[in-house]
């Protein structure tokens, strides 16, 4: 990989990243997989394939869709695809489910789940990546998301289960975060309990069909709640909507609200805004953990590391003093 | 301070030690100053004396203790430590105050809040550090903590506002971590919101004495919430209770749960396992913070940075480009 190190792509690599800009779903699978490697070899060549595809990115508008299971994410997220692709957009599902390492599922894995959409040329549809931890889980998925808007999507749609911070972290990579929600009153004090209503930008009761009362009492009891909480932007209070994934009701409306989001937010100058501070938040989340790797791996931290610890579980050293000898090695 | 370094106190810190250990106020007073100092030739020197008060704590129970302004946290406070004077124990009260710094005061700055408690030898009140940051602030709290622990103290009380992250930070510091709530929906649904409800193990609505009946509504109210969210222990249902501080009533009761939940944890071992993941934790956060400021003080860091963060942040890098590039630089 001499020529990968300084700076130039493999004649492989710029084929795949050729591939890629021309749309071809084998290139687009095959940079996922690099860009997903744990190899370490394939990280640097990862980085440069995403270098050559990064002028090629952004021009897109990225939904994170959440909400328990039952909520029915997969059938909604089919409606709106069929939908979208109907207007003639292309459609890329992804999905971050920490879970998935432990299950050996994935919350898209099952691809019969959404099979029309499966079907269509339009539409891509990717599973969890199953690398471990949270972040590792996202930061693959945010690669994803680029090589995917290299390929020509219009719309990323990134799936996410309520597991742990999954939420939170879905919501910092994506442009608009939807909440999907059933009509009854648990899954409301839940998603409230969790802070998730607070970073929602559209909150959407799904199932609307099965009881249209409680549905209409569900989002007029929500409405109320958002009146107590404080909405992350001042030119956007998150609507409360009712749809019905299954028949195909609300779906067009729906995405007429993430269109007005999307220009209301650009115009107030917040929809770039937000994407600069995602993409800074990310290099700093990166950059920790690099040094929390880095500084684990130091041969002398290694050596001292397990009775340090365990003497500060044990009361016997202050944590104060175990930090400042164990930083005391890498001190350059 | 060259003998400092040899690992030895100084006579006049040795003096310190004595003092604190010894219970004297002046002592306690001053060591607390010097480990709150941001002098960085104080910091060895505070290492040094914890080190040697380290042995002498422990012997205590951590309350910490938060709720929204108006819910009475000083009067709650004052009767409790009041109360616990009269059956014999020693009280400190310490304070997390993130905002202390900004607004130039304290919830503990004015001391007249607490007058019967500062009149007695028994107690010892001390307002927030106003270090900036709310790690800053909860680092220097955790190690006033332990100078009032080896000072004799028997029960330490941490008192905090619900200002951002600081109610899960103290409640990483304490074994026990009370939230002080007002009888009425919207305090209720600001704390199940912000997910503090999920991280107390006790919950105390005060002033009951004002609307008996709401308090007992709003009791109801809470237990029935707490029906739905997942409790921290398997062997802990955090209690409901209502009290009022003013007319110093239902305070008895409240102690005789802080020490079932003692009695409880202990049996079960989680009370000790609880106090050294804290000191764990502790830990690697004061390494994280300490990997990230030898990062951001490095010579090629420092020049390399602004022009980084710009290119993320533009979209003319990608974050594990940036983050990869800086890391180089620091690599050992």
């Amino acid at each position: 990989m001499t020529s990968a190190s300084a700076g130039s792509l493999t004649a492989a690599d710029q084929h795949l990243v050729d591939g890629v800009l021309a749309g071809r779903r084998r290139a687009l699978a095959k940079t996922i997989t690099l860009v997903e490697s744990t190899h370490h070899d394939h990280h640097r060549r990862a980085r440069q394939v995403l270098a050559a595809l990064l002028p090629h990115t952004g021009r897109t508008i990225r939904v994170g869709i959440s909400g328990s299971p039952g909520a029915g994410k997969s059938t909604f997220i089919e409606s709106l695809g069929v939908h979208l692709i109907e207007a003639g957009k292309r459609v890329a599902v992804l999905a971050v489910d920490p879970s998935s390492s432990v299950s050996g599922g994935s919350i898209l894995g099952d691809k019969t789940r959404m099979e029309l959409l499966c079907q269509r040329d339009e539409a891509f549809i990717r599973p969890s990546p199953s690398s471990g931890s949270l972040g590792g889980v996202a930061d693959k998925t945010r690669e994803a998301m680029l090589v995917c808007e290299a390929a020509g999507f219009d719309v990323i749609i990134v799936e996410t289960v309520g597991v742990g911070q999954s939420e939170t972290t879905v919501a910092g990579m994506v442009d608009v975060f939807v909440l999907l929600q059933l009509p009854n009153a648990g899954d409301d004090l839940q998603a409230i309990k969790k802070g998730i209503v607070e970073i929602a930008d559209l909150i959407v009761f799904n199932k609307a069909d099965i009881d249209e009362r409680a549905a209409a009492f569900a989002r007029g009891q929500m409405k109320a709640a958002l009146t107590m909480l404080r909405s992350a932007s001042p030119n956007w209070r998150p609507p409360v909507l009712t749809v019905s994934a299954l028949a195909k009701r609300g779906i067009a409306e729906f995405w007429a609200e993430i269109e007005r989001f999307q220009r209301t937010l650009t115009a107030s100058g917040e929809f770039e805004e937000k994407r600069r501070r995602q993409a800074v938040d990310w290099m700093w989340s990166l950059i920790d953990s690099g040094l929390r790797r880095h500084f684990r791996a130091h041969p002398a931290v290694r050596s001292a590391l397990p009775e340090l610890l365990s003497d500060v579980a044990e009361g016997h050293t202050t944590p104060g003093a175990a930090a400042a000898r164990l930083l005391a090695f890498v001190k350059h």
